[in-house]
């Protein structure tokens, strides 16, 4: 049993343009079921040095970085931990004592789902999108041990960019394209303009074995209802959003939950 | 039934060196049984400038300022409302879409319970101390009807001044002064260095008829045990630290809490 909110209790927190509540819903649903003295709040801000300068005037212990802040960020802070300084993004701050660090989650996240795929690391894979979340996958895929891919990307200039700094290929079209593994990292299926377009091809769906899609809003998207309808192994936008949120709460209270604590917060945070 | 935290949840705070458990639990707790989708917690800060900030950029809906920034705060916030003007000093900012209004609710709640003491205006009164709280008093008391007062104080520059600007008598020891109503707003009786000392004397005690204490911590000072005893009608710094906590709760909700609410959420608070 959470104790009731006193002097002693943490606050953490988030920033993005438009917060939702997920990330509310998750921690503190873990908070109360840990009884940990901690409780959370989603913000936006139009003042992104003064939002950083309150959460070091006020000690507030973590904060989730969402776009459009995520690069902005990195000048307000004080140290990036090896993996977020790679990618140049992040997406968490944890606060020791005034002492700002940045962290990318969302690369720690889509590394481990990578790993525990069961693909074979030599298989090849595609994968779509040129922005910051592609940058992140990237880092996690050869991390991971995964080297041997094509980004898929409209532009011509961050297309090839990515590509080179992995050692992958690029196309900026799906012609003659297939692997066994297939991510989306790019906004298509996301809720907004490209909502309705699917990722990839019904044929380069029907020739792969594990379809990721890194898309977390909304949870089904026309690529995963059409790789599930094709009986492919999928990976989530919520799974990642689950598995870097766990990774947050880690870091922000040091506490690992169990798996069931983990699964009954993240089908709360869903209904919400 | 307050809904979980999400993101049109609003935050409600506290600056103060030493955070305490009140108003936290006193708010919190009439969130919960008004269902309003609030939430409030306690900071303490080593940068004013930047917390205060902070509060601009996340929206923070209204903070409740104590020692020792009461007055610090001033140039940082964009209006004071007239009453925090006229005394220089304030204890809750509101925050309407980034301009934040300065009040002082202790003002308005010392005003409100020297109304309702039931003495005649022309009563005299001896009011004690010449620092920020006894200015508030001093004002409030002036704002209220009573004029006829002497301010008993050591310090002999803030002690004249304070009585010069409110057109009072000043005193520097207690000798040949008696009054109807006795104030103490010095620190005498506090928790701390002075805890155990008597802000008025035996004698000034049993020739007065009420006795109010500003001095919230402990709740029962020996002031107040010896006007108990000796049954005079007594005014505490437990009913100013209710009233003003529920004039932050008005000005931050909008809404009234009826007195029995009000009454639960001190009782709850006062455990804590």
């Amino acid at each position: 049993m959470k104790p009731p909110i006193g002097r002693d209790t943490r606050l953490c927190m988030s920033l993005s343009a438009r917060p939702g509540n997920f990330g509310s819903r998750f921690q503190n649903h873990l908070y109360e079921a840990l009884g940990l003295d901690y409780v959370y709040k989603s913000f936006t801000t139009q003042n992104l040095p003064a939002a950083i300068g309150g959460i070091r005037a006020l000690g507030i212990r973590g904060c989730a970085i969402s776009m459009p802040f995520k690069e902005a960020v990195i000048p307000l802070i004080d140290t990036l931990e090896a993996s977020a300084r790679a990618i140049r993004s992040i997406n968490t701050i944890v606060n020791d004592d005034g002492r700002l660090t940045g962290y990318n989650t969302d690369y720690s996240a889509v590394r481990t789902l990578a790993e525990q795929s069961g693909l074979d690391r030599a298989a090849p894979f595609i994968l779509r999108g040129s922005g910051g979340m592609a940058k992140a996958v990237a880092a996690a895929l050869r991390d991971g041990g995964f080297h041997n891919g094509t980004i898929l990307a409209r532009n011509a200039q961050s297309g090839p960019a990515l590509a080179a700094r992995y050692g992958l290929r690029w196309q900026a079209a799906s012609e003659g394209l297939s692997a066994p593994f297939l991510i989306n990292a790019s906004p298509l299926g996301m809720a907004g303009a490209d909502e309705a377009v699917l990722a990839f091809t019904p044929a380069q769906i029907a020739a792969a074995a594990v379809v990721f899609d890194v898309v977390a809003v909304p949870l089904e998207t026309p690529l995963l209802a059409a790789a599930r309808a094709a009986g492919k192994r999928l990976i989530t936008g919520g799974d990642v959003a689950v598995l870097q949120a766990l990774a947050q709460f880690e870091l922000y209270t040091g506490v690992t939950p169990t798996p069931a604590q983990v699964e009954q917060a993240a089908a709360f945070a869903r209904t919400g």
